[in-house]
């Protein structure tokens, strides 16, 4: 066991579920020693109760692991989930309760005042929230919940840190094309993928819209300042299996040419690039000088899928600029955004009363 | 020949030239007499030169019609073109210098100064320009040429058009998901259409910048005086057979209520129904409220191809209103277009000077 | 009414049902006044019950039909059944036991010793059975169970038939390549379909290789006698919407030339085609030249879906000849299919005392 | 140089010219020293040259290679050829004669009666006709032509190898859903790749039916004598990026169980795997129980891209057994085959006069 935090997946068997799975066969300070799902797979291996769709074999440490419901206690240390929203609070809170730090991709507390909504390159400090959850709430010693955004709203958060921290941003107009895998299995129906685009993407625009303005929210004093310029987002679910990529205007606070926008979004580094996390890219935004790029098959996995590929930056017309950003969304936008929160806290030290509740 | 107006058509191998062929096969008042491409095809019949790819058979009568060089004279009494644009305005001119009408498809003379830019739903008026061709151009009498907008621009100006009209248009940002059929045959490689996008197409997003400008603008004495908003565009190859979409924000000039713009989409009609030309659908524009739709597979044959479809419409965070438009590319896009241009012309005496020479 | 028969159908909603809808709607014998499906569905209108996947609206007239429950009575002279064949068996004899004749695409009862399994070009005198139904089974006068084979395995049969009565046929191998829209909806998950190829479709092998045989089987006394050939059937997924594609070998009883085979496909008429039925194609067989046809997108709609198109007809290193055959799963191996059983059925006579039960 | 062994690439721009310049990037034995394609690339750098399509970026080491014409002297030790077939056999001879062992791709030489068509798990025996080559061929000591065969052979011939080992094989018939990389770059149109299946690749059945009969045939004296089964092959190009599938159907010599037949395939491996040969994977054909595998997205990458995984095995009504076998085409199927083969080279001793020739 070697010291490593013991880890449970909520929503194992789920698509954001199998990539926690998949991600954490080899990680070097977490090791998956529970997974919980709805009743129907209760009791049963996760061989049997998960119908596995990722390229290559179930990793054979899961395949006999029992799956258990999703309620505490879990064998475990600290909680990863990726429940379905409906009814994901409750039961995060349950854990947080009973003195587990909760990891969650899922919606459910994402808008929460107490709750971080994080991305550890672009709001780390936005961690001060724990100390409001643990005066407020009734968390056992060390439960607490942070969250990661939505898949579409981390890619454009990460676009946009820089620009926001640099030149300030007065209005964003951003236009998704949405990978499959993002809706989940069985998802979208193969007749509505083939040949076809789907305008509708439930939730999804509100989410952009909302979500992005917490995250680059200043930290005043017990709350989250959100940003204050407008947001409109339209979004399509294309036909393409992972990957989501984002079509963006940007209006700057303050003018700024090219140059300096490419140079913003290049160079930029962050706290867990400094901090050398496990799952942190070398760098967090790529970008592309070729016209065509990014394109989802080629680009989704770059930075092993947690960097976004910025391409065809330049001046726009109604706005200062535009550019085209692409991420892997069951990694970057998911599976690994919690991870790489999850390093961050255990960095940090917010995982300091682990042990002492494990012994 | 029952007194059907004889066409030939340019570039008719092609993708549009497919089209066109098929559109034409029972056409009431044009027959199509003369096929004409580039070198490779020369001297071989239709059948033998055309790898046709549309569903359903290659029209019986254009099989053994001989493909011919796209230069005059040919053995018809008006010229449909679909030439690529290298090299289309000099052969369109030489047909034009030649008394033939030429409607044009090609974008090579789409910005000329004397060349309508024409949909007949939104600028009949900038026929005017054919005026200017007559004075100022050496085309034999008859001769002279019009043009239709790109298949995007079509879509995108055709949905403005009422909201032009009726509140004013001060700025719009356009982000299209286009059809692989837009980029002809072969065009798009399979390896870069499978599982992915590709957010470039050359020259696209410059069209729709100008064009649509030019086709909202207002005839002026001789000249076409451009519309006078701002426009941005951003364009994206999808793994979609035929069918562009394009999201759409839109900023008015005066202040509207959703009711009234919704009422302005959805009531627009113009000269084309009025006058019932064959090709022009019964409504140009279909505005849907389901929140899922208009999508490709299901949307792009409404009005047997020809009109546009609008759904998702509502207020906007950024501008003032957003919704999402969709047409079939190589029907009202490109084929139709030009068809429709030609009935209109026809309906408007345009042609009154054809039977005279080719008597 | 205008003397129409009047149809209902059960499992209206489905991927199936929804085509009945589409190809009865201008139908000159039959009117749809009755739509059934399950539970959920009930009570509610058409429009409301069922997410329409087909191009094009939902027809007007079927918006507001209420959905009924499957089962008697229910206001309509005949009933075409699409229920899935878990429970479709008690449903249908349920009609049948109460004087409707029941068109059924269900596979419920297609291997019955009594019930014929019908494609009217290939064993019209399997009717027959019909008797055996009368005189052994409880239903009232007029009621009696017709079905049509599988989407695949119809195909197959069509393009043995000829081979069958003219040469004998000793052994078939057949692989097939088949659209999603054969699963119906939801039917399979995009992310299964994108980029992929299922090599199993459930009991879809055993169906083709038990059917074909009671097909092609001959009718003596009051039975039908299996033909005797072997089969084999591996069946497979594919990224298409629509049309279902087989890769045959055959192995003949007697030698024949290639140009015998050729021409007893491509000559093939039968009594549908004499009797001018509705829905019957010109000709059930179409044999292409062309060294890369048949193709699901370009000849799935040949003879408005109800053909068959064969290709790359030629001898075979281990049996005789090979071929590709393909037909539209939906029309021709489904809703299409069904309906002209039952135009057959109207033809000869078999509807005679419909017209007494509900005067 | 560490005392690898300098490789030069034949073909380098093109879709498995890539990918050797992708796995041999990080090679242990052979590193790349020359970079050869065609007249327009002449002169430029790869980067230049080539249009990268594989995930990921263009290898470093690359980028910067100058690209040659494909003609000696090439500053390298050995020739991987992956020449389109026109013109190759003139090519790869000229460089054996200059000294070069040629390791190609190409199908030009591969059914010349002295040319090894090597599969190493299958036909190392094979490699006694280079002693034919040298004697009866103008080569420069050290130069010969080693073949590897078509990406579906490959892949048919490795699931064939261990049944005609152990029980005789005497008739085969395969039916093939063929991947669209395949075809090269731009290779397949996307507007016949969408929504569609092509039923024909040219040269591709005769070249199954053929080069399995040799690879499978025994070395006798000088000469291979090709297996005696009769083969049967119908091939498909489907809507899948990488990832050949294979649905086959064996008649055995001799009567053996389902058990034995699935144990010969599943326990099979051979002297690439004793001589962990580097590219070798650990098991050549895996054997998958699940009723839907092989699949290609899942599986194409099994034993990174080496391994043939073959599913579905089941006795067949018409022949013995039938199963359905998938691999790589791209990397089994091609890039991968050939390095395999030069490592089995490498081994065996057939590299022994390099070093002197280029010291």
């Amino acid at each position: 066991m070697s010291g490593k935090i013991r880890v449970g997946i909520l929503g194992a068997t789920g698509t954001v579920g199998q990539r926690f799975v998949q991600m954490l066969e080899h990680h070097p300070q977490f090791q998956v020693t529970a997974l919980a799902a709805s009743d129907r797979s209760e009791g049963k291996t996760y061989a049997q109760a998960c119908q596995w769709r990722l390229a290559g074999d179930l990793p054979e440490f899961a395949k006999s692991l029992r799956v258990q419901a999703p309620k505490p206690p879990l064998p475990c240390d600290l909680i990863f989930s990726s429940l379905p929203s409906a009814g994901a609070q409750a039961v995060e809170e349950e854990f947080a309760r009973a003195g587990y730090p909760v990891i969650s991709n899922s919606s459910a507390c994402r808008m929460l005042d107490d709750v971080p909504l994080l991305i550890p390159e672009v709001n780390h400090e936005h961690l001060r929230l724990l100390e409001v959850q643990r005066t407020s709430r009734s968390f056992a010693p060390g439960g607490f919940i942070v969250t990661n955004p939505n898949c579409s709203t981390i890619l454009l958060a990460l676009a946009l840190a820089p620009l926001h921290a640099r030149f300030g941003v007065s209005a964003v107009v951003v236009t998704t094309l949405q990978a499959l895998s993002g809706a989940g299995y069985p998802g979208v129906a193969s007749l509505d993928a083939t040949d076809n685009v789907i305008p509708f993407i439930a939730g999804e625009e509100e989410k952009i819209e909302s979500e992005t303005l917490k995250i680059l929210g200043r930290s005043k004093g017990d709350a989250i300042e959100a940003a204050r310029f407008s947001i409109s987002a339209q979004c399509h679910r294309v036909n393409v299996s992972d990957g989501h990529l984002a079509a963006v205007r940007v209006k700057l606070a303050r003018s700024a040419g090219l140059d300096e926008v490419r140079d913003a979004l290049a160079s930029f580094t962050s706290l867990p690039q400094e901090l050398r996390l496990h799952t942190a890219p070398e760098r967090p935004l790529l970008v592309r000088e070729e016209p065509d790029r990014p394109q989802p098959r080629l680009d989704r996995d770059a930075g092993h899928g947690m960097s976004v590929t910025i391409g065809r930056l330049m001046p726009d017309r109604v706005f200062d600029f535009r550019f085209v950003a692409l991420s892997h969304n069951t990694i970057r936008g998911a599976a690994g955004a919690a991870i790489l929160n999850a390093e961050l806290l255990a960095a940090t030290g917010h995982f300091a009363s682990l042990r002492a509740r494990t012994a």
